[in-house]
């Protein structure tokens, strides 16, 4: 299957942090428009770890996992899931049926917020 | 059951927020000591999410999650889990088996890391 995920242990931990650091600085882009909107937003992008509080939405988190390279997510709407890098497409898709992360959180933050994010998903 | 949660709607936002905030300072206090043992150690706790680097042995998540008044775990060890503030013992206790917070950390960095946690379990 091209959506086999590569083995772990053959992608550099700098080339990882590389790729997993721009993708959450892309989505804490994204989700930048969220600011003016949601009553107690604050978002923070720090050492790997994105949080996005919500208020009395409930907080989302999304940090790198460096042992298996993945990135996990935790969303108060669907809870926690794990993401792989799928080297063929450039995207991180879901451990379990390789669905795409932003499509989620696209999907998620429009029922939460009733917000469409402007989200670069280049296929 | 003594340990049936509290039902969520039951207890006011600023009474959660007070003490899961106060309880996410415990754990930092007590995780200070792997500041020095720990290669690539950084730890910050800000607006209700603690997270705890460690390197190459990945990344501790340990946040708020206002709506259901849940702390929520992910471990790069363990995964995933759910807490709720149990009244009656006042301790935070597994969604799925009651189980301690505190244990399951304790037991999890001694695992990783060899090292002995203080953490100050009032049972």
């Amino acid at each position: 299957s091209n959506r086999r995920p590569l083995d772990p242990e053959s992608w550099s931990e700098s080339d990882y942090n590389q790729v997993a650091e721009q993708y959450l600085e892309d989505l804490e882009e994204a989700l930048g428009v969220l600011e003016d909107k949601v009553d107690g937003f604050d978002m923070f992008n720090s050492q790997g770890v994105l949080t996005v509080n919500l208020g009395e939405q409930g907080t989302y988190v999304i940090n790198k996992q460096t042992p298996n390279r993945q990135i996990w997510w935790s969303s108060p709407i669907s809870g926690p899931k794990r993401y792989y890098y799928d080297a063929n497409s450039g995207r991180w898709l879901n451990t379990r049926d390789d669905s795409l992360l932003e499509k989620l959180l696209y999907d998620e933050i429009k029922e939460l917020l009733g917000t469409e994010l402007e989200l670069s998903i280049r296929e």
